[in-house]
């Protein structure tokens, strides 16, 4: 996840410059903070184990981002690119919801229980993006894109 | 989606042959079946669409696989092998949680009421399905694999 996060971070710079709904931008603006705070939790975890942070290439979030470019690149009408715009950051916001939770599941089998409060606190933002986007996509972005 | 049931579908042969526990094997071999169904429906969807079924090369499920192969190929305790299969088994189902989620809010969005109640069938199988592996980590797995 730590691989993971920082991709995340690289690729939000071009979901709030493509979005135009101002609510999505926002959102995008605002999960980008979010994340940069998320790496921040795990460099915390990293140090309470005494571990080194360090950062493992992770295939599923580069074909996750990869996918959300080509999917965007095919799209003109802004509308409908803000409706792919959503559907590419859940489908990251749920890769992260499944490591976050294999991870705390993971910490407190090993009492690592600062840990996985640490962590949960990410999970439940991630969570929270999750839910944001889908009511901005059933209350109005999916409607102006279908229009 | 459909690409990616059906590489899930040529993915899971190797996660049931892996997995030791007999509940986690079961269980594979249960979704095996689900993900047979789950493509005959999107066949039914791409016929009342009136729309030739094909398959879209997929980098988030590709990326999705290969991880699950990577982390599993570098496990050689089999508990701890189980406990990694749950977790890739689950990131590919939170990404189709969140595939089939966007469809049914297009489809509905779109006035394809029927497809989106055939989709939305596979949406809560795979919700259930992630449900049971959580359930089976936090019972058993984690707890053998943590030994």
């Amino acid at each position: 996840v730590y691989y993971a996060e920082k991709r995340i971070l690289s690729a939000l710079p071009k979901m709030i410059d493509k979005a135009s709904e101002s609510e999505l931008k926002q959102g995008f603006e605002t999960h980008f903070r979010e994340t940069e705070h998320q790496v921040d939790r795990l460099d915390d975890v990293f140090q309470k184990l005494g571990v080194e942070s360090k950062s493992v290439s992770c295939p599923a979030i580069d074909g996750i981002i990869e996918e959300a470019e080509d999917i965007a690149g095919d799209v003109s009408d802004k509308n409908v690119l803000d409706a792919a715009l959503i559907a590419a950051a859940q489908a990251v916001e749920h890769y992260e919801i499944a490591r976050y939770g294999t991870l705390i599941a993971w910490a407190k089998q090993l009492g690592y229980n600062d840990s996985a409060n640490i962590l949960a606190e990410t999970l439940a933002e991630e969570k929270q993006t999750n839910q944001k986007l889908t009511n901005l996509a059933e209350k109005r972005i999916n409607l102006q894109a279908a229009e």
